[in-house]
């Protein structure tokens, strides 16, 4: 062994020093090759000298490198560096881009951003609830007595499944506004919708089998059921919801379908009675599945709620979904899926490799809130609220149906969709608006000539309302004459 | 058209219907073919005297009933069954059973019950943070702050990157207790280390790609890899934990390794600083990642805590992995991934597309807490609880050393493994007894005659520890003296 040989210490940025300045500072001289194998360390009464730290905190440093093997301590000798540290040289920036690549598959799926929110909800990118109207007083009052009853239980290992209170409470709401018989042991709690539908898309389809998705479609289903490696075959949506005929041609064997009878996302067509039959029947001869998200059926201002398929199905296929982000509030993190009781076990099961469990403070304070009937009332007033915001938008943008254009009757939800035939025409408004607009086009497969604004107000005051309605109808004209002008020459 | 005929209503089960109970029996009704296409349905007058419920309740049934197209209306003439409804036959339970299956992948997925944590903690099943430590008081209190500075943030959308407050906040912990120099915007917030696995495989592995993992194994890690559709590779541990070269002979074009290298699980060694060279040299070679997984890094009962890999690393392909399930409280649902900036946007657009985000109240109590300096307090108690039993599950144990027992000397986290190089032995102590006793063996792929009894103290009082370690020694001496006699004769 070649003799060891002094060495100064590596200087340290920090003033006053702490223990992990030291630390790392000795570590990084190693790393880097400053102090290298074999070089002799000054005792650890000199380096405290040095640093201006205490010998505690020296010997403490020391220890911890000896401990992982950067340096070797020896009695009577000293403190060397040891022998089987080479140091790593440090790649270019350069060079990392060009080695560190996602996957293929991570690439395809990380370029996928339609499943996050606007940050700053304005018109028309306000499809969350109006917070505003929410009882947070009331909420926070809730989660303290929730917290109580909880006691320890709110900060251990919580039921995969849900909090039994909680599935009983939306058993009971299902059964009482939706017409739904089920038991509470049917009910799964998720953290979201799209959440529930990844862990379906893992039980019940293999890779590579066909699902049917509405065309137009809400996109989060379709990135979940790619992410599980399925095939979503776009089944195209008529003024009577999905087609079922044209699904039958197209995939007759696929293995699920994913619907939105109440309140079709995004064209807020409501599925009609026969092609619920329709589609039950395909499902029946089939063996195939249904997923049914109800994602706003709490909200329509005229009449009652739509009956589920949920409820017509008497095979045992439909899968209802439900979520709390939409009438209560986004950041929640509940939803509920209703489910045969011979799959709660297997999906609790892949839930649980997916992401652990839901915590049970939210679901308690949520239980809380349904039992003692502050759901049914802010239910009640959400839809006052959002039927009188509806009703203000299409007031508003009333001027647009003389220039052709057209929008849903089923009086429901918090988005509205606006057409025109002139695919071109619609796409030169989103253009040159400064207001937050989506295509319709966004959220279909097949090609088609017409178009449509994507119109999401949950979130809007009446005046943001009612300023982005005008906006757009003075838009509209100003295009509207160009666009004829320009025919005509 | 046939001459429709008067129908009788279908009789309702409860004494006072409300509106759910009439609109119900109707529709099962028409649905189950007891009303039937053109029969006549009585007057609202005649029906609400019938039900003795009011005209406007049975107004509201029928015109929702129309709505949905089970009736037909019509001025003058009444209203009818419509004639597109054609009743379904229920499935037996028995036919639903045969059909029924989920997908070959589901059953496979759904079969691994791994991931669910022990719903009742007792010895030795107990791995999750003592809840009775925890300052529960403080943390309301700094909960109720959180949501005032929030305001309305607390129930509107969040940025699926995590809160910067926490990222901060998680950044500055790192670089002080864990010699870790990165800055908030590498930190990204999940629910849970499963989740950030989950999605890391997603962005860094094509399907069927190779990944390393020990042997034996956390078996969340497993199920993550498996259900991203990458292919485990098990790589064999031993003293100075994972074995490098073994990994390059099985499979040296793997795109990912798996490490705990702070304690392993459930082995708990500690990686030696020459294999975590090795790991990093293969990986720069071959362009390959690393996630180390440093679940409860923290907790460290001699020495200060092990330098992290991702301390060590220059090629930045290390993706740090944290949970605060371990050193708070496992409902907290909040872990952090430290990653390079070039992935932050694709991993997060990746985990939107798994479920949304992270809720804001319990990322920004946390931040306070940390901020405030009770996290660094609330680690220190707890390694000192920690600390503490285990030494009093390793002095409790210390009679079956003399029957050949071994255990780990990483004085480190809230489990320990009890070895023994006859597997029947350890499997028969298992068998015996009524602890909760799992074994290495469920963690290991590869075949070995040893065997061992993985025990998770965390969160067991000293009493039940005691307790339990007294009933094992009893049990072991027992077993080993009947062994022995067996061997003898």
């Amino acid at each position: 062994m070649r003799k060891p040989k002094g060495v100064f210490l590596p200087p340290l940025r920090a003033a006053r020093p702490k223990r992990g300045d030291v630390y790392g500072a000795l570590r990084d001289a190693v790393l880097q090759g400053v102090l290298s194998h074999g070089d002799r360390l000054p005792s650890t009464r000199k380096a405290a000298e040095d640093y201006g730290v205490s010998r505690g905190l020296m010997e403490e440093v020391f220890g911890q490198l000896a401990d992982e093997g950067f340096f070797e301590r020896s009695v009577g000798r000293g403190t060397f560096v040891a022998a089987r540290v080479a140091p790593l040289e440090h790649s270019s920036r350069r060079e990392r881009r060009r080695s560190a690549n996602a996957s293929r598959r991570g690439q395809v799926v990380a370029a996928n951003a339609a499943c996050r929110e606007p940050e700053n909800p304005r018109a028309f990118n306000a499809g969350t609830a109006d917070i505003r109207e929410f009882p947070w007083r009331l909420w926070w009052r809730l989660q303290n007595r929730a917290a109580r009853e909880l006691g320890h239980a709110a900060f251990g290992f919580a039921d995969p499944r849900g909090l039994s209170n909680l599935r009983e409470a939306i058993a009971r709401y299902l059964a009482q506004f939706r017409g739904i018989r089920c038991t509470a042991k049917q009910v799964i709690i998720f953290n979201s919708a799209q959440q529930a539908l990844m862990a379906l898309a893992v039980l019940l389809l293999n890779r590579g089998d066909e699902v049917w998705i509405e065309d137009p479609c809400y996109l989060g289903a379709r990135a979940a059921f790619r992410l599980a490696d399925a095939i979503p075959v776009p089944v195209p949506v008529d003024k009577e919801g999905i087609h079922v005929m044209a699904g039958l041609s197209r995939a007759a064997r696929a293995r699920l379908a994913y619907v939105t009878p109440s309140h079709q996302y995004p064209t807020g067509v409501a599925v009609s009675l026969e092609r619920r039959f329709e589609l039950l029947e395909w499902v029946k001869r089939s063996n195939s599945w249904v997923i049914e998200d109800d994602y706003d059926g709490e909200f329509r201002y005229a009449g009652q709620p739509l009956s589920p398929l949920y409820a017509l199905d008497t095979q045992a296929r439909v899968f209802y979904l439900g979520t709390l982000s939409k009438s209560m509030f986004i950041s929640l993190r509940l939803a509920y899926l209703l489910i045969p009781e011979e799959f709660v076990e297997p999906i609790t099961n892949i839930r649980t490799q997916m992401d652990g469990f839901t915590p049970p403070l939210p679901q308690m304070t949520m239980a809380l809130f349904m039992d003692e009937g502050h759901f049914s009332s802010h239910l009640r007033k959400m839809s006052a609220v959002y039927g009188a915001k509806r009703k203000t938008l299409v007031d508003g943008l009333a001027p647009m149906a003389e220039l052709g254009w057209t929008w849903s009757s089923n009086p429901a939800g918090v988005h509205l969709l606006v057409m025109h035939s002139k695919g071109d025409y619609v796409r030169a408004v989103r253009k040159a608006s400064k207001l937050d607009l989506a295509l319709l086009s966004r959220y279909r497969v097949a090609r088609a000539r017409s178009d449509g604004l994507f119109l999401r107000f949950g979130a809007l005051d009446v005046e943001s309302l009612q300023a982005g309605a005008a906006e757009l109808v003075k838009l509209c004209g100003n295009l509207d004459r160009k666009c004829s002008g320009e025919v005509v020459r």
